[in-house]
């Protein structure tokens, strides 16, 4: 073992941040260091907090924080905004609110950009996710500043998914986009002052009434976080939601599942860069050829397989 | 070549079946005859016809089969229905409204379950496309019973997409599902005798003004399939895309981009096959061993690999 790994693992905020960006890389070095800080993986607890830009996530990751931080729990923050190119140590413009918690050394921020991230943005925050998880922190809360399909699948690996939610903001289109609905284990309706709060969260029990039964479901909370009102609440239902993966049968089966989407993943990345080098080399004329109907797409696909897959 | 694909070609119905049934089983002799129909490929128009169950595609789809007829076209039909288990020549239950063409030799219907196609349905849809565009059929309408992911990975497929709304089904919901808009290449608001037809039309086109522009802004056409209105002006449509397709720079690059996805899918299709064979391999004690942390998923990635790819 390394230095830097030693160091990170004893705590040390700056080499925790080296070892990030070395991973970050995605090269041999980072599968090492992935492998050996594996074994160490497993006790945190991580939590994605998605929505809307505007919904209110990140002053509600910061009550999230500092409520953490009374029950003493070292909190690690992965900031994922897949439209920056920044990945590192730095906080995101608009995240000031966190800065509250930039001298704690119980608190740990990383942003993460979408560019250097060869594995995808979903892949690195996993792993980066995992090294924080190594290094001790007990609560990883990944936040995101939108909603598309990349926020989605980057919140999905965690283990409870929070949905932000807001009045006024056509709530209907927010709460219907493709996939959220489905992978929100707890929804937030943030700013409940305004008018609407109730409406919102009603409007989210009666969707969940029309999806198929699960055996968690997703409990609706309303929550000023500017106000520091109904954190419990929130606090309540994500610690329900970590005892239901931890006790019963199917928070284990859903654990174990997404063990496996790790392995896919890695397969999948893995493939994807042989198959890309591989296309790269014929696809010139291949694609010309193929218009023109002089070859055709099975034997050109057997010719890529021909280069990348043993017999 | 054997003679039932000979016969095929030659325009023999049953023979076409029977041909399309060897390609949907997906094994060696099925990608022997997609090498062999490819270069005979290029010709059809391949329109696909999607939107939320009692759209009345059917009917519309109908409508589209009268009028091609008249041009004297030669008229595939594939109905696609994700969550039945059956594939071949039977007509989908509630279709009884296309049995008007079924006793026309120009009018080729073939239903495509999900059931036995190994390789995904929008494969073996598209698979069944390039037979019957090999075959001689001038136009391809796929039609589809829903409007889920699934269905809409079939319809990407098509040259021409065609998203059917009606009033009075929730039209929001219905025209913000997942990637739906996106992938329309017309609009048909169906049944537009009814209340808020115009209302479902200006909605359209309010979502159109919010969407990135793009080169090929999807026109929207008001009809009424059971009447026969409006049937001229989406047929003026479908003419104007599949031009637009073929004499602009966009169009040609789309229709490249989907050979790729061709290319793409086969490969993925071939790999994922030999991927799941080394992954049920391993399994077993795998997953239970990922769990315990005893070993991890970079080296289980790296085992997995070594057994199919080239070094």
């Amino acid at each position: 073992m390394d230095t830097i790994m030693e160091r990170a693992l004893s705590g040390e905020p700056r080499a925790l941040a080296r070892l990030m960006s070395r991973v970050e890389r995605m090269d041999e070095e980072s599968a090492a260091i992935m492998k050996e800080l594996y074994p160490k993986t497993g006790r945190a607890h991580t939590i994605g907090v998605t929505g809307s830009p505007g919904a209110g996530k990140s002053s509600l990751t910061s009550c999230l924080i500092t409520s953490f931080r009374k029950m003493e729990k070292k909190v690690g923050i992965i900031a994922v905004d897949p439209s920056s190119p920044y990945s590192g140590g730095a906080i995101l413009g608009d995240r000031l609110r966190m800065q509250d918690h930039a001298l704690d050394s119980g608190v740990f921020i990383r942003s993460m950009g979408s560019r250097g991230n060869l594995g995808g943005l979903s892949g690195s925050t996993r792993d980066v996710s995992l090294v924080m998880d190594a290094c001790g922190y007990d609560i990883i809360l990944i936040e995101t500043v939108g909603v598309g399909q990349s926020e989605v699948d980057v919140v999905k690996a965690s283990d409870t998914v929070c949905l932000v939610l807001v009045p006024g903001m056509g709530d209907d289109v927010q709460i219907m986009k493709a996939g959220i609905m489905e992978i929100a284990d707890l929804f937030v309706v943030n700013k409940c002052d305004r008018d609407g709060a109730s409406k919102v969260a009603a409007d989210v029990k009666v969707m969940l009434d029309l999806m198929p039964p699960r055996a968690w479901r997703p409990p609706v909370s309303l929550a000023s976080a500017v106000r520091s009102e109904g954190i419990e609440d929130i606090l309540t239902n994500i610690a329900a939601h970590g005892k239901y993966l931890a006790d019963t049968d199917e928070g284990m089966a859903r654990a174990r599942s997404k063990i496996e989407n790790v392995v896919e993943e890695i397969l999948r990345r893995e493939i994807a860069e042989r198959v890309d080098s591989a296309w790269r080399e014929l696809r010139g004329g291949a694609i010309e050829d193929l218009a023109g109907r002089r070859t055709d797409p099975y034997t050109l696909a057997a010719d890529i397989l021909d280069k990348i897959i043993l017999k």
